[in-house]
């Protein structure tokens, strides 16, 4: 999205607009193709229907933005129905139950949508003349919000479809070129006392900051994913079967859940094969594994004689390697593969930095130092997560293009593997670093 | 169903594949009206989605009637998905994810059941000139079976749409004009010798037969259910909050799972109020009580110093005492209400013997003297549920007419209480029975 | 005990006074060699520890003799400690919590026992020159009380010490000498309207009563139980395996525990060992089969071409048969084997109708015509149980032969195995039978 | 243990020695009073039985220090069933089911425990010629690790009496005298690049190390810990009722568990009492409140308006401002209270860092920049656990004195209560920290 990046007020008014306009139809092509019936699923209790992302990200603009300026609801029933987890804005349906919901159908949702963005628009342009900066940054962050969403429909749908009998995802997947195999090289990267968090140009969540200082030694980063083969290579050493290479909780949830492999991957009797939005593939030495947990990101670190990076290590590379160039990112939603690609061959130094997967750190997620939760509902966006929870960073092929950020954090559940969520190992520095 | 009271053999051909046409017309008539959002519901695992349903009973005419005469599968893929519980027909997708299932569509599954209908059809239609035992048999079966999910698609439909947050059925029911209410009176039955189980007129389930002579001591039967202000009384008598009225096993379930009324009964703040197919009403005298579990029928009736009849007395009552008589019957299916309706005033004698509600008997589903389960998968059909289930009679107003009948063995766990089931008095002859 | 055939009334008071002093006696003897930490085991909720049982058969005094005669309970916090399931008599302590009393210790708990018993002594003895009808039905029905927790003892301190790693029952047992093998033969009985439940002389539960008439078909019962070695038989020819030959509930507590085997049977890599109270052997051809379901036994019966027997059935042939026979008996508790025994050669007829195993019949335990709760905390004794639950006849190893009777009612959830059950089959009447 | 500051190798052999026989004693001493059935009690899953704490505690040294120099296992059975978590040891007897060991009896595991004491001691007595320094190094650790179990042993046992019906930890507590309130103060601490991590000297856990610099912004600490009282108002002002004070996981654990108190507390209708290991009492002013979980902990400082400490802002502060004087520690297991004490009047600055309760910092349990798990089945002991939990820092009225240190770093899931863990707040320097 431009808008960070005008200055003049009435422009920035248009240009907001227009990106909302933008993002609120983006969210509506990534449900194109699917039935009324695919839009009710939800196969598991953290992926949500997407009929539901398409009316929480309204009743997100409902919640605190029309309500707030006097605009009625559309369905004061949608209230409680579609609130994810404000526990200030009211009781809500249960999370475990909203593929229960077969009213409001998905036209009444669409139909919702329609009403919600009509308004939203109106009160942008109303606002042209006289531009209100708690309104700008309300739909700002609205529409961060509902990109974030973007991505969970296009990983709750590929769960949702893999759990159907008859899944449109049966197919082998067309054949793309390989591209040559690179071999990972490690970066050295000098520590310091370093600034890390966003430096508050342009939008941030909450999290990214304060922007403060932090105190690195040397390390080396890899320059490059983890690629499916390698990720073979550790399954067939044992990986899988090799309690000493697991933290205690992850070697528990592979017991409790069985994994062999990531999630999305089947054996077929002749080898493992790796599901894509396209169908199905064998294992590729230039594609970056994904869907791979937090547990087992660490014990994989840990079999390569190798570690998981800080979020700080992460984020102090990224911005002084210049990992933001556009040539070095991987794929991103707006590239429409909805799969990490092949890493392109005559591209050197630091990639996949934005795009591709997700990337697990070895860091809780936390807040910084001098954070403080926002007054009101809107506060419960973040803070209250800081728990129980690791920090990713980069972005991933089902994340919007203006959505990402080098002082993004991400977080899930360490046992959490239906992101499309991926390995960048790290090392201290030393004489094996050279 | 008239065929089972036609000699003609050609006229039996042709009678079957009437009753068949509007069978199988009957099903789909009871799913007008519903989206096909409303069709993917699962709101329990004991409840199907109506698509299930609709699918399953053509399923069934694949498997036991076509499949066996070499028409092949509309979809292979759909014997394993709308298999119930037929282990010789191979595997089943899980009974509690029936709900998960997007694909086939709604309109799918219609489709399915056109092209079943009329494979069958056809076949009767061949079968004609040269009538064919056995492929009657099972088209029979396969009626019989349809109306079976007939009544499941009423019970379970109510089921979701009463955990709809935004169901229809949530306004004021349309004001019946009030019966005069009943005193509920004894009819003296004589016991002895008597014979149960149905005398092989028409068509019954094997679970039916065979048939075989009981014991009977004299006792007395009420000639009518016990009514919804009845039950109520009993709530009001702390009819859940007293342990010795229950069973152990029936007052660990209410703790469970906190009852205190009926299944689709709920408080108002003023009093209760019952769930019909027509709305929220509250509780009448002319109306008899439904959605009770056997533990709660069986509270009720040591409350009220009687006790539930055995299946015997009850088959052993109907028959001797005219209870299939047209004015005594209380509501079926055809009746298209969908819920017990008002006792008429000015009829004496046995009634609710066939409609309104299932009555709880006290007898445990066991098999009868000399009953032997059918050879082939089909025989999976009723032998193998003979343990810890409870045998109820009569039928409801979710039954069809022509699949009612006296020597009908209705079956569910203790605990359920989705169905139409209620409650009738039975009392051991003495001076008390005067 | 003898007090049931004696008639002068104070021969009747010593004679119920040198009962309840050997009966007492009898539970102590069982729990000899236990350390008090054995005493304390519970492996499974249905289990109790001996401490318990020790302690309840004590409370059940207290509260039914002595507390209502004005004698103040040794520890008033025994109360609810010790209380199995009376809702009348107050709270309980949790039933899967019993394990978790270090206190009362051991000591303590002999030394309430030890108490408890004088108390009552004393009272039978002040009682003896006007002998009260009341005092002497309640004493006699806490002895028959105690009586089934002596055969607990026996059957949960063997679960507990299965469950021990360092059980003192894992050595190979003596050997026993191996008698001749019997063919099983098939004893046809002659039915008609026959009379079912105790005949009102000496003591009996409510539950074996009223007497009433049932009319029966002729049939065939087995001479005696099915052996180790023809059950062994069933498990090769695929009994664990092939889902058509059990009850649907059946099949799932299968594969939900995994069960390949009767309880208390394990695996050595040679073949199958069996554990008994001496240690564990080889199935022998010569001794009942015991600790299996009556899934299992339902399962076995359908495989050897047969059924079981109602409960009428197993009680008329055994009144009529004469199976109650000193020579025709299994081992009883006072036989001290602790596990069913080698059949007798050279006895004939209806044998083990009495002894070595409790026999599941394809009866629900039901209230018999006519039955009627006592009034009172003690009528929560039997009536409440009378759902879910599965008639068992005859006697095991470890009852005491004073408790056994022809009309005496077991019953048990169809899916529990640790009780000494086990198999006798029977057949309808007709050709095959003769 | 003075071992640490002995320099002469024969002079450390002999303190070693002396060290053993003492920590061995004191765990000894630690179980007295309690009867073998106490010893036994598993109130829940995370509490073991005190005698599979005195059983393991001689399978460390076996596993560690005995096997590896050819000394046989007292019984080869021990290794499984008394290894806690240690993989690369072998099979483990299930967490959950450690209370049901009644063989070996209490009695057989204090033989055990002088059989393996003389073993260890013999081998040291035989080693203070020539000492060995991995011997040392090992046996030093199974000192640590006994005196870690020594804490479990006291805090396990408080959970178990508080379940028992018949605890004798009922009565109310005797009185001790009030100490003058006293307000808490804020103590400023600037930061800085500062040293982390043990220095070396002496023993500590791998966990503890490497040393490392971190930067800290400048903080102010509260000079005690929060109060019972003060805690006691949190919880009147709503604290457990207001969900914006909680993370999102800890509301979620105090619904699900009905937290209303910390664990100990009871109302008893005219207000709170605490659980004391003398008995019952009301919240004392004077008194640090302690069994509160890291969710608790940190909602508490919210509703103060401040915050926890990092693990790096705690240690900082404890060494650079004292911490460690005599006269400002708290109550430690060699006080023999088994409960904080309360704050001595006339002492000032920073005070509670060592006794009373360990305390909950914001920061997750993650290895040390640097640190290496050990190398074989030892190395087992913290690493595998860097995920899920959080740290405390001090030590608490269970903890040996010898047994702790500034840079100690104790780790439990957030959700544990049963340790002694209270609550130090912190806040950022600034205006408001004058």
């Amino acid at each position: 999205m431009g808008v960070e990046r005008t200055d003049d007020l009435g422009c920035r008014a248009a240009a907001l607009r227009a990106d909302f306009l933008a993002v609120r139809h983006m969210t509506e092509a990534l449900a194109e193709g699917l039935t009324p019936e695919d839009c009710m699923l939800q196969s598991m209790p953290d992926a949500s229907p997407v009929k539901w992302h398409l009316a929480h990200t309204s009743w997100f603009f409902e919640q605190f933005v029309l309500g707030p300026r006097g605009i009625a609801p559309v369905n004061p029933a949608y209230a409680a129905l579609f609130n994810s987890y404000y526990v200030g804005a009211g009781p809500r349906h249960p999370r475990l139950r909203r593929g229960d919901l077969s009213r409001p159908s998905l036209a009444e949702v669409m139909a919702y949508r329609q009403r919600v963005t009509q308004a939203v628009a109106a009160l942008l342009q109303a606002d042209a003349d006289a531009p209100s900066a708690p309104l700008h940054a309300l739909v700002t962050l609205g529409l961060h919000h509902e990109q974030q969403h973007q991505e969970l429909v296009v990983t709750d749908m590929k769960h949702h479809f893999a759990c159907q009998p008859l899944s449109p995802l049966q197919e082998p997947a067309p054949a793309l070129p390989a591209e040559a195999p690179q071999t990972m090289r490690w970066l050295d990267v000098s520590g310091g006392l370093v600034p890390i968090g966003h430096d508050g140009t342009g939008f941030a969540f909450d999290n990214e900051g304060p922007r403060h200082r932090v105190w690195l030694e040397g390390y080396a980063l890899a320059d490059r994913l983890v690629s499916e083969t390698e990720y073979l290579t550790f399954m067939t050493d044992g990986g899988y079967a090799r309690p000493t290479l697991w933290l205690s909780d992850g070697w528990a949830a592979r017991e409790a859940q069985g994994w062999q492999a990531p999630l999305h991957w089947r054996h077929d009797g002749e080898g493992w094969r790796v599901l894509t939005w396209r169908g199905w593939r064998r294992p590729r030495a230039d594609v970056a594994v994904c869907h791979v947990s937090h547990y087992e990101a660490d014990a994989y670190a840990r079999w390569a004689d190798a570690r998981l990076p800080t979020e700080a290590e992460w984020e102090h590379a990224a911005v002084t390697l210049g990992a933001d160039a556009a040539a070095r990112r991987g794929a991103l939603l707006d590239d429409s593969h909805r799969h990490p690609m092949p890493l392109k061959a005559g591209v050197s130094g630091l990639r996949q930095m934005q795009g591709d997967c997700w990337q697990w750190t070895s860091s809780s997620y936390l807040p910084y130092p001098g954070y403080r939760v926002p007054e009101g509902t809107v506060g419960e966006y973040n803070g209250k997560f800081m728990s129980g929870q690791m920090v990713l960073r980069g972005a991933s092929a089902a994340t919007p293009r203006s959505h990402a950020r080098l002082s993004y954090r991400n977080f899930f559940p360490p046992g959490a593997r239906w992101q499309f969520s991926g390995i960048r190992l790290a090392r201290d520095a030393g004489p094996g670093a050279a």
